[in-house]
């Protein structure tokens, strides 16, 4: 055990792939931190889901302004088990790093990507938590879709991160004043200036245990930054 | 890599510890059925849950027969990414085991131990699923709060489970039929004559390591089964 074990805040974006935050990328990244024995507290921001999606039928449900559309804060407190904090109440002082796992809520909830592309905005309260943890200078990490998120707020620092192998995503990443690093499932990008590490998991994994070992890997980058 | 990889079936109660399947629960599980080499399909009954469950302020948002009250096999389906089966389709001859993680959803929607206790009755779906796993042999295992299903409908062949060392809920379980063990976080109860496996997870884990330990260890106890 660490004397003082390093501090990691998780900002979730829902429960669920499809409108949310990927439940085997968020629970893979809190049992990493766990393993790693350090401390992890969830946060997401107190906002309505771009859209709510039925995972069975694959079909939506309900769109921002419908009265059956669901709450980020709510839906993301399902993964933390009740223990997470509204993203207003961050303070990146309390912090050794900060990360965000994937999901298509990554692009539908943190930021509008899926929809506007390079082009999209970030919610307000991420945006400030990323800029924040930057001028903080906390390590900060993203996995799967949500290295756009860091990309669009960050890239005018130029900063490096991985989507995975995808040419399409890697030119919107160019977009935003950011690099793109191809990256194979098990590899982690690592901007150390930057102090941003990235990797692909469900990009490209093929199971669960893929995740959870770039999981590990990535925490274990953060570990060697911090 | 095996030549023939043992296949677990995992039957899922919803999405999320207050009103479905506890998340760290079912990801543990899916993970360590992974890392084992070994391949898993999810299940869930095609009911409406019982509650739902706001699980950022704990508060109750709707109950059965209200319009937005959610359905077991369309949020279980986050878990699984969209992969998931109806109930109704398992077969049991088609597995090796099968396997029920916690979460109020076992006590709630899987049955309704939750408000009635050992006089609880069990989906008519989880029963014969149960039932059609006992004939064929297959391993069947639970975690945390589920093994009161399992002694529910296996309480006639005097089943030992254990929900890890709660004096009440032991009680509960005798009450079935059930023989109840004591047992640690870290430990498996084993019943290798009626091939039946069970683990405490969060009735007694403090941390997401300690239930995907617990985890790892019961697919460790199914495959010596197996």
């Amino acid at each position: 055990m660490m004397a003082n074990p390093p501090r990691f805040a998780v900002v979730l974006s829902g429960c669920g792939v499809y409108d949310g935050s990927e439940i085997h990328e968020a629970v893979s990244l809190l049992l990493a931190i766990d393993e790693h024995g350090c401390s992890y507290q969830c946060f997401a921001p107190n906002t309505w889901q771009a859209r709510t999606m039925d995972h069975f039928t694959g079909e939506s449900t309900a769109i921002a302004g419908d009265a059956d559309n669901r709450n980020v804060l709510a839906e993301s407190a399902r993964i933390a088990r009740g223990n997470i904090l509204d993203l207003r109440e961050f303070n990146a002082d309390d912090f050794d790093a900060i990360i965000f796992p994937g999901g298509f809520g990554a692009a539908l909830n943190l930021s509008d990507f899926a929809l506007k592309g390079p082009e999209c905005e970030v919610n307000e309260e991420v945006k400030r938590a990323i800029e924040d943890s930057y001028k903080a200078k906390i390590v900060i990490g993203a996995m799967c879709i949500a290295p756009v998120v860091i990309a669009r707020v960050l890239g005018k620092h130029k900063v490096e991160v991985t989507i995975g192998n995808d040419k399409d995503m890697a030119k919107g990443i160019a977009k935003m004043g950011a690099k793109h690093q191809m990256c194979q499932v098990d590899e982690v990008c690592v901007d150390e200036d930057n102090r941003v590490v990235t990797t692909p998991a469900y990009m490209l994994a093929k199971s669960i245990g893929q995740v959870y070992h770039g999981a590990l890997a990535l925490v274990d980058e953060i570990l060697e930054l911090i």
